[in-house]
């Protein structure tokens, strides 16, 4: 009997086959950081982040995201009120250039983000595969 | 001057004083698990596994968390269904003893979630606290 599933496992509880009911390796942290005062550090905002330093403005960030102009400058105004420092700042070409850079401070956010939810992400899947029986994470 | 900040900064950009502008002791992780095919194990579902172990029933363990039977039920049967072994069972008292109960596997996933949170809790702060200025984890 052909089976999709990738492993043979032990009957299960009342002797059902037991088999994976999802593909774990996609199995994968979505990290949202609570920061108080209702405001949130999640993959959005630190996709934009990314986004604007690659770009070099809100406006083609917001378009390579898929977001509306109007959701990607609330996003990166957010991200201004919630941190010491500003993360999103007027290029020089001045007021009405259009431009936007990501300060040194924004980078260090967004790259310490990226290393938290990637410890997370080692975590699950240590966890994971503790499980009895392991939750199969590729 | 009197300020509610606990902490002096040095003044930011553009000459304003910098103050933090959350409380970042609050800042903690909301870890959702994407587990492949739209399922999650969120801190909803945990929660659920914890008081059902707790109090004993479903609908104990939905009034305990201020949600409806139905939703409390609807997120075990989740639960059900998305692991190879199942994480809530009917407890000894028969079809409508009422009961419920955590199975061992069950109990090995709330777990396994709250060792991961935890972990990503501290790397939060490790992480938060190397920013420069740093975000004051307390």
């Amino acid at each position: 009997m052909t089976q999709k599933t990738k492993r043979s496992q032990p009957g299960g509880v009342r002797g059902r086959a037991v088999a994976p009911k999802h593909e774990a390796e996609r199995a994968f942290p979505r990290l949202r950081i609570l920061m108080g005062d209702g405001l949130v550090l999640g993959p959005g905002k630190v996709d934009l982040i990314e986004a604007i330093d690659r770009t070099g403005s809100i406006s083609a960030a917001g378009r390579a995201l898929g977001m509306s102009y109007r959701r990607a400058w609330l996003l990166a105004d957010a991200l201004n009120r919630m941190f010491a420092q500003p993360v999103v700042a007027a290029s020089q070409g001045g007021a009405h250039g259009g431009g936007a850079v990501v300060t040194e401070y924004g980078r260090a956010v967004a790259a310490a983000y990226r290393r938290i939810e990637e410890r997370t992400d080692r975590t699950i899947k240590k966890e994971f595969s503790r499980l009895d029986p392991p939750i199969d994470i590729g």
